[in-house]
């Protein structure tokens, strides 16, 4: 979408380990048999240079139209796994989203269910998404 | 419940206003004609005393245990919210707790509908509850 190219690492099971970003989306889950929750954590270096390529402006920080930005990506990605997740049988609806901005902030999910991190690299700083969902 | 006196102060809507706080609890609400997000943000040293009060220790800064209650909380006073807007027929389910910890962090909500922030004070520190629907 903005042309950064984003090197997957490996997802995994989040345990002790702490991942850090400076500007984050979360978005609640809610089914009729599931419920959990969704962040996904950018680098404020790379939130800026995806703003920069999507709308050809470069903010000083973290601004509220980083902040749009953010909430409207975490409604892209968790709707697009909504629908990936529904063509398996698994069917939730989407809270609204919620967007956290602070230096090196630190996510817990409090679900029954494990936390999954997915991590990701650009020349711009990282990204990780974390989903988590009640059994 | 913690014996710590709480004052509230006024709430309103929140316009441009930014509240921060070092420890925040999330949650998303989805209904049948509704959805939102809710939020509670403790300064870290509100926090601490909460957790020495129900505890009885004190831990040296916002760990594990700190974060659980925060959850705990989380749930608490949406639970309560939602049996009380319930009773007004307005129905929601709650999504699982998210809680972010990071000095001075900010949170929006992406809502179509306006943020109802509510401050409280306390010899401790200070906490906010935030609060906002799409219509």
């Amino acid at each position: 979408m903005a042309n950064t190219k984003i090197v997957p690492g490996q997802p995994r099971v989040k345990k002790d380990e702490v991942a850090q970003g400076d500007v984050s989306g979360l978005i609640g889950m809610v089914g009729p048999t599931m419920k959990g929750s969704f962040s996904v954590s950018f680098d404020e270096s790379l939130a800026i240079e995806i703003m920069f390529r999507m709308l050809g402006e470069k903010p000083a920080g973290i601004n509220a139209d980083v902040t749009d930005m953010v909430g409207e990506i975490t409604n892209m990605v968790t709707g697009g796994a909504k629908r990936i997740l529904g063509e398996k049988g698994y069917e939730f609806s989407m809270a609204t989203p919620i967007v956290v901005s602070g230096k090196n902030h630190t996510i817990t999910h409090k679900c029954d269910g494990p936390t999954i991190l997915m991590p990701f690299n650009s020349d711009f700083g990282k990204v990780h998404i974390e989903v988590s969902f009640d059994k």
